[in-house]
């Protein structure tokens, strides 16, 4: 089987290009979505502590099984550490052999912004090109890119409470817009946004702006609300809003939703994807898609970053399956 | 984080040596089933489809976390495939962090083995020495050698429908046994035991032997039978035992109990190894371990390959999680 490590993965990136990847993912992505109902869906298993999470995310269909281990310890960065990290493998289900094992903090952050761009592709106004980012962590530059691939967006304003954090985020994406604005609030950064992103660390119920200072026919792509207690929006604004989630039964409780109820979730996105249910039917309201990851997210990526590992011959052999000539002497293993 | 391969593991076992290794084996499953209660326990995550299933089987207490992937496909032999392959990881529950990942396919046999000896060391009669097997498959060689780690055995009595899977069996353990007697029936080889090993792979309602032919005060390790409708003893053979099972909630699905009702379970192993319930009271009687596996005992081979593998510098340090100064700048990889 094949092991893609942090310079594989790196090495893919610079190969094929970030904004190329994106594209291909995102059409893997809608591709999957199209085919939600053909998926083995579980909410993840997770096992909670009082400082952080640990989960797994399995999700398959009839030809690949994937899973992903990743955990969430908001107090790592106290540590220097990072907060989430992540591992992905990649399955046969004719045979249940393992065909791959990844990296996956990357592939993460990279999926997650990709999901991003997915729903302002269907849910944004055409031709959206202000784009507002509250949050500069770790992700918010995958996030920003991403948004790239679905708009022409050249300019961005970003607001996060740590001003090193916003410095870190101009410095990356410098040489990729043509204006790069650090706000001194989220208001600020929201007030001619056509496309928001919330993508902030606190784990409480936050308000990060008050409803009637977003613009009429934003798009707001709620990210950072993605745990039991851990949301960014206030109530009434979602309630005036298009709401569009992952899977229900799980974004009831982690994502923006859990302070309503099912009745106010508009579709989930597989359903406005394949025409199901209406996308944005105006340039007038707001939409917001409280996405807070799903497996099939993740088995998009490993089955991208599996078939262009064939192409690149990028990966590593190794030997973590036996492979012995007859099925029963696995004791023969021992003897050698 | 480091990597232990097929080769590593092989490396390991021939340094310690298997006998010892069981020993040490057997010390840290008896230690961590006795702090049972401080597990965050669930039961496995299973996708089954026709032809096979796959699983991830996670477990946790306040110091490490584990899990373990897993398949079942019994059609795999026909294709010269293990039917059963096991990959396992190792965290860190203070930062979740992964600390290693392994093979677990061989682990998987050893730890399986491991846990019918200690099981038997509770419920056999004082100074067995004579065990049959019913089924030669890839699990028997390490159940034969794990039972020498509790009890002077010198001969086995062995019966497969397979009589080349008997040669196998015979010739890995020539060295290991002073008799090893190929039978013509599963009667004929238990009729003078006093531990039996049921671990055939049929995946149906089996009775391999009736109940007048166990001989009085046999223990009976039913490990084969281990999903529904998969069992290996009659209804009435379970009816007079002593039944131990090692967590209810999954036996009673997975397990030979999966054929009458919980009030026929005498006890979980932990509470026979802690004292809470009676192990064997007299030589008589007949007891029977229903062992279906469980993520406990993973934990328990994990944390001890590791801590072995600190000990004898084995394995790869592998870069699979990033290692970076500002855990913000996740982006900053994707720049270099």
């Amino acid at each position: 089987m094949r092991m893609l490590d942090i310079p594989a993965i790196q090495s893919m990136i610079h190969s094929i290009g970030l904004a190329s990847f994106y594209q291909r993912l995102i059409t893997q992505l809608e591709e999957d979505f199209k085919n939600w109902n053909n998926f083995y869906k579980s909410p993840r298993h997770a096992i909670h502590y009082k400082h952080g999470v640990i989960e797994l995310m399995p999700c398959s269909n009839d030809e690949l099984y994937s899973f992903k281990y990743v955990n969430g310890h908001p107090c790592n960065t106290k540590k220097n550490k990072l907060s989430v990290v992540a591992m992905g493998l990649l399955a046969s289900v004719d045979t249940g052999y393992p065909l791959m094992i990844t990296e996956m903090t990357l592939l993460t952050a990279i999926r997650t912004a990709a999901v991003a761009a997915l729903g302002a592709k269907y849910l944004a106004k055409k031709n959206a090109n202000s784009l507002a980012i509250i949050g500069c962590g770790a992700q918010s530059e995958f996030q920003a890119k991403a948004m790239q691939a679905v708009y022409s967006i050249s300019h961005v304003n970003i607001y996060d409470i740590d001003a090193s954090a916003m410095r870190k985020f101009s410095n990356n994406l410098s040489a990729d817009f043509s204006k790069i604005k650090c706000c001194n609030s989220a208001t600020q950064a929201i007030s001619d946004a056509e496309i928001i992103i919330t993508a902030t660390a606190d784990n409480k119920n936050a308000t990060l702006f008050t409803e009637s200072k977003v613009p009429s026919g934003t798009h707001i792509h709620a990210m950072g609300g993605d745990g039991p207690g851990k949301t960014e929006l206030g109530i009434s604004l979602l309630k005036q809003s298009k709401l569009i989630v992952e899977f229900s039964p799980q974004s009831l409780v982690e994502g923006e939703v859990q302070q309503l109820d099912a009745s106010h979730i508009h579709a989930e996105l597989w359903q406005v994807i394949k025409g199901e249910k209406p996308s944005r039917e105006n340039d007038e309201e707001i939409t917001i898609f409280d996405s807070v990851g799903f497996a099939i997210e993740d088995y998009s990526i490993l089955k991208l970053v599996y078939e262009i590992s064939e192409e690149l011959k990028l990966g590593t052999e190794v030997n973590l399956i036996p492979d012995i000539d007859n099925p029963k002497n696995l004791y023969g293993l021992l003897r050698i």
